[in-house]
């Protein structure tokens, strides 16, 4: 399998064929117009800078000047990235792409970098939509991108704690191959899994498989080793503790810009052997909302509570209902979940939800179906799940037949929920009149919590090909206002990178900022360790 | 009622009477030699230094500097703390006490003290068992103490998210009674509920009534408001968030050294209607350890998970057993819990655990025993909750016989455990045959998690009169040497304050020692702030 160097994933995983032409068919019927596709340049038409600095003879053999390897660390894999990539627009690329074996390397190339002033980008996955890993390094005079893909091994494993040592630079299949055979699961699935790894999950906050409790990969870290400017910061291995303010949170979210994570002890789960799953139909978005609010605050915890509205069911489930459809799902390696499932559909049933279909999975006796007969909506909820994985492809191909197929989220308490989602919404649709006619707004939760939802939408409208990036930005200004107004977070997992910037700065307290900015120099002296993320360059 | 001076809680409530003569009946059983009563020195007799400042006019009304309230401030609540009371040894007495009423006058008083150059100790219900409020503030002139008691409102609640803006010196009943005709509870209930107050929780990371899921009150807060010398840090009120590190988890844990936090957006619950209960006894402590790691890993998630080793199960609930007892129980606000209880049971019953008793209560029927009758173990569960708060004043009654009753904490993971809990048990046994002869230590689990379990030792040993402080300390220094090297952390959630520095100094990363004083340094230009605490003073 080959990396795609200007889009997502696997070059043979690319859409093509009868899935393109389904796509885009469906794509017509929304949005009528014509669709040309364009083709990615051929990275020898790049014309890429020659480096501007040269490694020391000690790190020469970690780094490559490599066209294809700078080309491809240039960007993260936004909207806004591909469509540039597309069109050969790579205006920071990084002067070379550094693999460290080990931390003494990413110590080493730290020293490098600070001595020099050259500007240090950590690169896990390269999965970032927020500009996290784009070398706009104003200022310095040269970037070297730090790829720790090298670091990818799972060192060390405690049964008794369920944990495990897992170096930054695995990738998702990379450490849940090599913890299967222990029985054991770090469990995190974000979108990106295949192709973003631990120490950009930590670095970013990142939001996993859970859609309550375990939201975030915060909560299943340990300990942490970074490598700092004041040296590697290693803390002590602990299922909880009250010493002082967390040091792990204080790099949880760091995004490279205070250290580079080298490894991280992680908290484990068995595999789950039992399963219960449905689907619940709502005639009305409220209600919908209503009855995902009551099983968020009822303490029953599923593993996924995601409400798709009716746009969302559509394009992406394949079903139709006229409120929402709540996909939700119970599991656990020790106990029937069964009985949650039935509260769950319980409390959705209050409000007017109409279950479409239950299964449940116990151990050994594989998928039973429920009393009733598993359903049309059963097999919505399959065909998200499936969708899902195949989104950032999709979104790729349409991008190329110059449509704007991007996503926004945050997170918000519940009062305020209404009053968000309602201005989002009119926002988006406004600024996508502005700039491209009419386009579909979709929303879905990803995650719940008792106090409130974390809604991700999704944005499809036409484009014309050359401007989508400016037609989009157009459209991410005017939501990320409208979030920032009705008290939204700017990002609840696709974390600040350098486009999210404007609202973050006006989203964290000052003190804070302060304190982070002090932090920072306390970490970072020479001010290289990924400038403009998160913080002003200096 | 009245609030004790010297010791825990309220006059009223000391241990007298039979309660006492009962209390020194037993300990006579454990460990014989001579008992004598040592009376309070009374406050006119402590002849307390001038206080060295004049605060200005604006604030003079905040301020006192009658002697009983100075003396009730210089120290906290440890074993120290009451001894040295006894002993009228109050070396460091804050110069003035003062009540700001509004957030208004902290950033007043901060600002004088700033300007000043006046040591400034922030201070809740005044509970801390760490050196936390004792202005023992080396180089500073003079020493101010914040009591935010005043401030002690719930001053917004929404519903809708189950949410609760409350001020920083509301105590624990002050805020469930403000939120109990909202059918609310924050749910947060330390042994210390009745004199600690929310900003204290905050400061110091306390630990509350879940012992599994919510353990930390960190978990509980939406928001902040915290006076630093940059200005009030206000964080927005989210459910969750990815951008950046996390605010509030920087002053979480800041224990009054980062700044004064004057109120939090807290989550809340619904009262809970459903229970189950067990106790479960072993013949074995390990086995017992093992059933209550199969219980943390479950994802059960009991709210109580506490195991008792034999010789706290013998003091506190009267049970004699030869392992341990585990006190289970499980509660929910939407649905029975029964079923979870019995599987936690049947893991235990796998380890060799024989129930004594459970007990099912759902709403509208009251309590309705199980199969089983309620028999001496769930007598004994009860026993050691009531037992549990008034442990305090028996600590107190104790002290002023001249004996060494105090108790430490930590956490590790469940591979260690076995090996710390050997190492402080013999430390702990040494160091009291180095300086008493005999005593006893007990264990017992306050907090499970998947990955690890917070152990909570207590000490009874004979003391001699005017030495009991000296050794308590050399008993705590072995300990505390102990659970270092065992990988512990040195504190789970009493907090660091002054008292535990000098292991706290070891166990934190030295570049988030680094990024921690640079933070500080943005935020207490004058290094005003709790000096001493966390941090050594400038």
């Amino acid at each position: 399998m080959t990396r795609s160097w200007w889009g997502w994933g696997h070059v043979e995983d690319a859409v093509r064929g009868a899935e393109l032409e389904a796509l885009l068919a469906r794509v017509r019927a929304l949005m009528p117009g014509e669709l040309t596709a364009h083709e990615p340049p051929d990275i020898s038409s790049l014309a890429l800078p020659t480096p501007r600095v040269t490694p020391p003879a000690s790190l020469a053999g970690l780094c490559s000047v490599d066209p294809g390897d700078r080309a491809a660390h240039a960007h993260g894999k936004a909207f806004r990235d591909v469509v540039r990539n597309l069109h050969g627009e790579l205006r920071h690329v990084p002067d070379l792409v550094a693999r460290p074996a080990e931390e003494r390397d990413v110590i080493d190339l730290l020293d490098w970098c600070t001595r020099e002033g050259i500007a240090m980008v950590p690169y896990g996955g390269g999965s970032s939509v927020v500009g996290g890993v784009e070398p706009r390094c104003d200022g310095h005079p040269a970037a070297v991108t730090v790829d720790l893909g090298h670091m990818n091994r799972v060192l060390e494993i405690d049964r008794t704690s369920r944990a495990a040592r897992i170096q930054a630079g695995a990738l998702g299949p990379d450490l849940e191959n090599q913890l299967r055979p222990h029985g054991l699961t770090l469990r995190h699935f974000p979108q990106s899994f295949e192709f973003s790894t631990l120490g950009g999950w930590l670095a970013t906050r990142a939001g996993g498989h859970y859609a309550t409790l375990y939201t975030h990969i915060d909560d299943l870290v340990e300990s942490m080793r970074v490598v700092t400017g004041a040296g590697v910061s290693a803390s002590l291995r602990l299922p909880g503790s009250g010493a002082g303010p967390s040091p792990d949170r204080l790099f949880l979210g760091s995004e490279g810009s205070l250290g580079v994570i080298t490894e991280a002890w992680m908290r484990l789960q068995e595999r789950p052997c039992h399963h219960a799953r449905a689907s619940v139909r709502f005639g009305d978005y409220t209600a919908a909302v209503a009855a995902t609010r009551a099983i968020a605050q009822s303490g029953l915890n599923p593993a996924n509570c995601r409400l798709l509205d009716a746009a969302e069911a559509l394009i992406n489930a394949g079903v139709s209902v006229a409120g929402g459809l709540l996909v939700l799902a119970f599991e656990s390696a020790d106990h029937p979940v069964r009985l949650d499932l039935q509260r769950a559909v319980e409390l959705c049933r209050d409000h007017g939800g109409e279950p479409t279909a239950d299964t449940a999975e116990e151990p050994g006796r594989g998928a039973a179906a429920a009393p009733r007969k598993a359903s049309a909506g059963d097999i919505a909820a399959e065909t998200w799940r499936s969708s899902f994985l195949r989104m950032p492809y999709q979104r790729d191909a349409l991008a190329r037949h110059s449509l704007i197929v991007e996503t926004f989220e945050t997170a918000c308490t519940w009062d305020r929920f209404e009053a968000l989602h309602h201005a989002v919404t009119e926002a988006a649709r406004q600024a996508i009149g502005e700039v491209a006619g009419t386009g579909v707004v979709t929303c879905r939760f990803t995650h719940v919590y008792p106090d409130g939802p974390a809604p991700y939408f999704g944005v499809y409208a036409p484009g014309r090909w050359g401007s989508t990036v400016a037609q989009w930005d157009h459209i991410k200004d005017a939501v990320s206002e409208a979030i920032h107004t009705c008290g939204g977070t700017i990002t609840h997992h696709h974390a600040v990178g350098r486009d999210h910037r404007p609202w973050y700065d006006r989203q964290r307290p000052d003190p804070f900022a302060a304190a982070l900015t002090a932090a920072k120099t306390a970490l970072d002296p020479a001010g290289v360790l990924n400038p403009g993320v998160l913080l002003p360059a200096p």
